[in-house]
């Protein structure tokens, strides 16, 4: 009887179920920034996020993800995984790394040149994000630091990269007017818009879900139920209160500000998702807000720079 | 030994992945929308369809759910669920409640205001939809219906209310000329047309298929695979007989026919899935027949209006 | 206790999952294709994809199921299957069949009727595939070909098909000038192609992975997993060196040939995806390469021709 090689299976099963989510965030992300920017630039934007896409998992397979589970080779060798197939928990990891990258991608859209940006992407994958991983999900010296599902690893460190970019390239070309006004640049393709980040949306469960890491227990059923649950609901809840907001200050729903509320609650809730089912209404909801007010702050410093 | 506890773990995987499913329908159905509509009511109709997403699946969330299942509270306190993780059997529930209102979302477009229509949305998912499920599902006075995937609680529910919005809207404006000749409004993006209903497609297989609630004994892994195999046959079905009928009546094929032909068998398939496999193909060509017959029949309709 | 059972629950829902991420290539297919053709076309091709999937699904499970597998009547009469449920290897198996068509479809787009093509399209499904599948899958004359996920069944009968059909109808109209020079044809709507060619990517981890046809053994698991790991891998090579040849060449990245590059190592994998790690970077980069330069080949071809 192989009852025991049930869990190997399952767990196996569903870390490659999560990892398909999370490649589908892939195309997801790609129709987002696509949708989003002037039709000008909509073939360099989907070729920078393809490249980057190959660029960092080709990386990340040929020897990132050794360095950040203390290999001692290429690919998976040397590093030990139980509990699933060591292919699976590897495609898994593979399927994060460009995340990190991607979401740099859309603070420095329309104003980067794709070559440059491919080498970092190479960095990136390479040494940065393997060697923070490594500190924290690779038993290193921030092993203490509670991250279920990569909101240091992942968004923090993507988000600190872009911060860095933004303030070296500066405000896109035409953002601004020669009197510091802010010259508004609207999505030039909504419907590529909505189906980004409703596809970005549903690969978010795998993310989250994916990073608990097992099902195949009563306790870990019940944590990947959860984890999604309440995804979704900081989802709905950063979406309704970007919503209210445009609604109250400009008497008019805008479904990019939606959107971007969504996926605000989306990224806040990915630090804790293991929460009580309270929690993500308000942590969405300061997600979603954040984005709505953070659009004039960030255009205020901008203005005064 | 917890070999008992891997068919919890088995069934709450089988519930994720059908609920994930259901929630591509999400996009599917605001692709599909927006690809039908004339280019200027594209934004309001994206904007309708990721609010209506929000709204009923936030309001369910919170209460109907707990209303539906007759709960005591908030959430899922109070509600009895075996088998599988609770969270799961919530989540599945919830991808459920947005589809009632997409129906009736898609026959009112381009005529609505967007605020009324929320509110109607609250309502829905908030007392009518979970009195109705609660009715039939949960055990109260009409359990007696047989109504695996939801044929009767989803899609007449949305398509009764339909009817009402209809009568009180009539038909677009622009829709008939002054001597009450119809005047066709054609899809303005076929891609998005087509991807949607595909979408929508491949999503029915979670709707349907998820509808068993679980997969994890002999006969419910057949009865799953079954009900899937049939939906896609229904489908199937259905966007041949509009096919045939459009090359017959009108020499020509019509991509947009097709695809709904398949949406109507898929619809009509979903009262009773769990047949032989004959049945779908019956059944499907009639709803896809149906499809192509009800477009003038409703023309004339509101001509003689 | 009922664990024996759980393997075929276990299987068949891996089965499930895998036909879902291949029929997911269906609308794949379209939106490569119909965002590769000139505006003219795009609802011709898309009309075209819609009906291929309906015709040759429809016409295989209502027989050519049954030829394949050496049954007694329609559906799955007389095919004996263990393991899974009878119903979920016939999804799968229908999930398969559009493939091979949908191959030669993009390569005489623009260029066919659509009614002759849909009559070839019943040929292939209920006659060429399954005849062909049954020697090599059945347990005919040609069991001894190794063909884990495709290769020749799907890819070179599809492949084969088109090379007849080009030879007949030669070049696109418009694609040569008088003089004999290629006038490039360039697509007409990237995010299109980009979406198109990602979920066909994220399909094909269902069309190898799914290859494997069981998952509930600890080698299975594996096995599966590696597939699937090693057809994303190729899929990167085969992009990474149609950038590098491009930007080699012509000293710019080109967003098509990056992605057909892809598809390219893509399909070269599907032969032996269950190799070792190193392999899919070389298959998958030959499969790359070939596209690039086969498309100036196939170009001088036409001009002497």
């Amino acid at each position: 009887m192989d009852a025991a090689h049930l869990h190997y299976v399952i767990d196996t099963l569903f870390l490659l179920f999560a990892s398909v989510l999370i490649i589908l965030m892939v195309p997801g992300f790609a129709m987002l920034e696509a949708g989003l920017v002037r039709t000008k630039n909509v073939v360099a934007v989907l070729t920078g996020n393809v490249m980057l896409y190959a660029i960092t998992s080709f990386i990340f397979t040929l020897w990132g993800y050794n360095v950040m589970f203390g290999g001692s080779g290429f690919f998976l060798e040397g590093v030990s995984v139980e509990g699933y197939s060591p292919y699976a928990y590897f495609f898994f990891q593979m399927a994060f790394v460009g995340k990190t990258v991607s979401i740099m991608s859309g603070g420095v859209s329309e104003r980067i040149r794709i070559v440059p940006f491919m080498l970092f992407a190479v960095l990136m994958s390479g040494v940065i994000y393997p060697v923070v991983g490594n500190a924290i999900w690779g038993g290193g010296f921030l092993k203490e630091v509670h991250d279920l599902a990569g909101s240091t690893v992942i968004h923090s460190v993507g988000g600190w990269a872009l911060l860095a970019g933004i303030l070296v390239l500066g405000a896109r070309r035409g953002k601004y007017t020669k009197e510091g006004h802010v010259r508004p640049i609207p999505a030039s393709n909504i419907p590529l818009v909505t189906l980004g980040a409703m596809l970005l949306w549903i690969g978010w469960f795998g993310f989250n879900g994916g990073s608990a890491l097992a099902i195949s227990s009563h306790d870990n059923a019940d944590l990947v139920a959860k984890v999604i649950l309440n995804t979704n609901t900081a989802g709905l809840a950063g979406a309704l209160i970007a919503a209210a907001l445009m609604q109250y200050q400009y008497g008019k729903l805008d479904i990019t500000m939606i959107l971007n509320g969504a996926l605000g609650g989306l990224v806040a809730i990915t630090a804790a998702p293991d929460v009580s089912l309270w929690a993500p209404i308000v942590v969405g909801a300061i997600g979603g807000a954040l984005v709505v007010f953070a659009v004039p702050v960030f255009d205020k410093l901008k203005i005064d720079d």
